[in-house]
């Protein structure tokens, strides 16, 4: 059994069937009752739902403990209704937990537009929270699924140090819209600041640089809770550099394993832009040429299109990318250089590309920023899981 | 026959089969010996091919009488050489037209990557200028096609103005990049500066507001010649008017006929956003909506799926959008009224929506300002002419 959230010591979780969903694990909690700092990071989508608005304000009072995690109902363009359903199953789930409400973040995602079933969710946290000192992260892995075809975890250490995840999402779900989640715990002792700042660093590499289809969710979160049994001295830049080295391997392993369940996808897409004059310059470019229709398309044929790179690295606006300069690679074979085709083996890299990951490699050669990508080709399966057809 | 560009006064057009494609027209001219402005929208991707270059250089230089057109290669991503064969064709072109190379554009679509076989370009120059007063405007229009499946062309008149053109594009054209063209004339006798102003106002709200795949090409433009026939007084508000409404039809209709043409599509989406706070919001939300993979998809299916499109209109970054203020439309039944579910029959709404063209409404009560874009569902067809299976 792989290593989840709940062999981090001091975490608690687990995950019941209470009805929400026709069949199937949909009520998770996730209770780090000595939690020192928890942090969050959320959609900037203006249709937020209003677990997001509660949510964020739980991480804002710094007092947050736990989590409380439904699965078939994603309680967003609710109305009041909706606001206050949130309240209450914050409300319910604090007194079962010993806590006050203003310690509960609350995280839906599934059908929208649709008012939660309260006496299934009332009744469910009275089970759920009877005991809530399982250690079954695997289970709230799978309770959070929705149209995934897989449940998504992860576990990382480093001498003392653990952080690990669990997360959900497979691109935006069917009949509505869904959500990208991700809930992170350490067993570090930090500030709330500290946290705050190291979280929003590492999701900004990883769960930031993915890309099912371009499309962003109400109800999208990412939240990491640090249960305080390991000091960490955050003067000490060894000690900083392992824990954010650790937290940006859970994130970006998780966001990984988020693209390859993506709808229909058959392949990773890895997008490599080196030497860009900044930062954002490289981002820019990376999710360019990985959101790209037609890169993702060539990429589903094992087709090692240059053109079609080159077309998706020119049209990001404002960057000062000079033609003449740009290399293209696809896994280890150049096919572009200083701006000119290169002689390749166009049989045999089609080849080499017929496999689980693509790796394309863009050289800007004009500064020393680089980033990376992922994202998946795009199938015909994508079409059948998004069409619905009436 | 309907009426083309070669039914304006002082415009010339026609096409012949030279051999740059296998088969088929391929190389093209329109010659407006009189004309006295002409004016330009080109590409921004910053790979441009070098007859974006050469004729934007032109259209500066102010006394732009005539544009060869090549159809089956874009000479683009050709170094040097692709830079010499463009002086060498409009230099021919020149020639045989009795005007300067620099009175001559270039537009060129195809494979790109691959050298402009000159010698069969320059034997094809001398057959097709032979003697250029062919009134061919039909041929002109087929002549520029790629893998579109029909050739597009309009015109339109009010009392004495006239104003015509062709068109080509369909997404973005395997097994490299594509182009979108267009080649607008009128009879109109303005100034450069008048004409240069109108065509981009025009594009602005017709060319640029389309999509079938985001994705943009490096030899993208439109160009207007005014063939000088009928005065036209740039003081006089209602001529001006009746002018900018002929230009505005004549590009939005060959706009609509792109993206009708685009790859794979079975429907058109017209997205119309009211009552934004500015046009570059209204602009930026529409193209959002026509844009998303999942919007197009649930297109696809004759889904009124409307938590969709409050997905893809909550997601544009720097909005003042208020969900509870907006109002959703598909066809002419409202889905979504002040950011709440609305009661409608949505079997027989998904039954409306099974026709050529869905209209998606936004009403955002936040101003006065509106836009509209247009696009196209995404279908297994798209897949199959960008996958090029290897």
């Amino acid at each position: 059994m792989n290593k989840t959230i709940t062999d981090v010591a001091g975490v608690y979780a687990s995950s019941i069937a209470s009805g929400i969903k026709a069949e199937g694990l949909d009520l998770v909690y996730i209770f780090v009752p000595e939690a020192v700092a928890a942090a969050g990071v959320f959609t900037k989508n203006a249709f937020c739902a209003p677990c997001i608005i509660h949510t964020r304000s739980v991480i804002n009072e710094g007092k947050c403990k736990a989590v409380i995690i439904n699965s078939g109902n994603a309680n967003a363009v609710t109305g009041e209704s909706g606001v206050r359903n949130v309240a209450k199953t914050a409300t319910i789930a604090a007194e079962l937990l010993g806590l006050q409400p203003d310690q509960v973040a609350i995280s839906s995602t599934g059908i929208i537009g649709k008012q939660l079933p309260m006496d299934i969710v009332e009744a469910g946290l009275h089970t759920l929270l009877a005991e809530p000192r399982h250690r079954d992260g695997g289970q709230a892995a799978t309770g959070i699924m929705t149209t995934d075809t897989c449940s998504k975890t992860c576990f990382y250490e480093d001498g003392d140090l653990q952080v690990a995840g669990i997360a959900k999402g497979s691109g935006m779900i069917a009949p509505n819209m869904a959500t990208m989640l991700g809930f992170i715990v350490t067993n570090v002792s930090v500030s709330q600041d500290f946290l705050q700042a190291a979280l929003l660093e590492a999701v900004d590499k990883t769960f930031n640089m993915i890309s099912v289809d371009t499309d962003t969710s109400t109800s999208d979160m990412v939240l990491c809770f640090a249960s305080g049994a390991v000091p960490l001295d955050e003067t000490n830049v060894d000690q900083v550099d392992s824990f954010k080295r650790l937290l940006r391997n859970c994130c970006q392993d998780l966001a990984i394993q988020i693209v390859r369940d993506g709808e229909g996808a058959s392949r990773l897409i890895a997008v490599q832009v080196h030497n860009a004059q900044t930062e954002s310059e490289a981002k820019r470019i990376a999710l360019s040429v990985v959101n790209s229709p037609l890169v993702k398309t060539a990429i589903h044929g094992a087709d090692p299109n240059w053109g079609r790179i080159l077309m998706a690295v020119g049209k990001v606006e404002g960057t000062l990318v000079q033609p003449e300069l740009v290399d293209v690679r696809f896994q280890d074979t150049q096919v572009l250089i200083a701006g000119a085709p290169a002689e390749f083996d166009r049989k045999s890299l089609a080849e080499q590309m017929r496999v689980d990951t693509v790796s394309i490699t863009v050289d800007l050669h004009l500064g020393e920023a680089s980033a990376t990508a992922w994202g998946c080709d795009l199938t015909k399966g994508y079409i059948d899981i998004n069409t619905c057809y009436n």
